[in-house]
């Protein structure tokens, strides 16, 4: 099972591919990740036809059974949402275009399912998803940290609906 | 000199191809006008696909020179945004990843273009619309017609650049 996780930017988009492999409950390894960047003194436009060409690049490279957004948006002024929004719908037109199934959650689900804790900060996020993927020292951009974070909440919910869906019903 | 105005929506996309022609100072053809529909019942991001794929067929059959959107966003309110913003990102993507060249207009410039009158009702913008393009009845949904003031707006634009370009400087 192959999980892409994304975390658009205008800018910076960041992506993790995390695998999870069969043979133990809940063990992860990272494929590939990093960010599609466009420079800033791009129109926005370009920067956006330049973000889905670095996908398809990605898309060309694995073939990912899901992908995983963090679901818009959280405390933005206008101008920002607008552009993010702008980001993300590109990006989401490129995936369904392959027929790609895509999975939404809220940022309070990605901290809780990576950290416990639905209101962890940054740092304590970017921690823990290093820990859960056994990878010593920073390493990642923050945007990919973001994305990988975002595919593991995704890997730990279909555990979850696996684990229910194999139960006995009450 | 064709110019295809879009009124970007995520369940209906209305295009408007308007011709330039060059014998006289202001006059204009619509070559092509109508809308891009996704089914309701499709998630956004099926949508946002089809709705690419409905302007990748366009920009198939015409090569426009210039593609012209309004300026987001006026009056909405924030959800309706991210939603517009999306489907926009997503078209914005396209046109620019075919290498076409893009403008915006403010919502108040496109009425003052097509109307003379920066505060006019769509009922107003629609008529102008309908006169200046030479065309009887209503014909066209309202998206179409609203793309359709778009690439006017643009076209009238062009020619005062051309204008000032053309004319002695002070």
């Amino acid at each position: 099972m192959l999980i892409l996780g994304i975390d658009p930017g205008s800018l910076h988009t960041g992506f993790g591919l995390v695998e999870k492999t069969e043979k133990s409950g809940s063990s992860y390894r990272v494929v590939e990740a990093g960010r599609i960047s466009g420079p800033r003194d791009l129109a926005l436009p370009a920067r956006l036809a330049r973000l889905c060409a670095g996908l398809q690049e990605l898309l060309g490279r694995h073939a990912p059974d899901v992908a995983v957004l963090e679901s818009p948006f959280h405390g933005m002024n206008a101008r920002s949402l607008i552009v993010l929004a702008q980001a993300r719908g590109a990006l989401l037109a490129s995936l369904a275009g392959r027929g790609i199934e895509i999975r939404e959650y809220t940022p309070a689900e990605v901290k809780s399912a990576v950290t416990g804790n639905g209101r962890a900060d940054k740092e304590q996020v970017a921690r823990m998803v290093r820990l859960l993927l056994g990878v010593a020292g920073p390493g990642w951009p923050s945007d990919a940290t973001d994305a990988l974070a975002v595919a593991l909440c995704c890997a730990q919910r279909l555990r979850f609906d696996r684990l229910r869906d194999a139960a006995p019903s009450r």
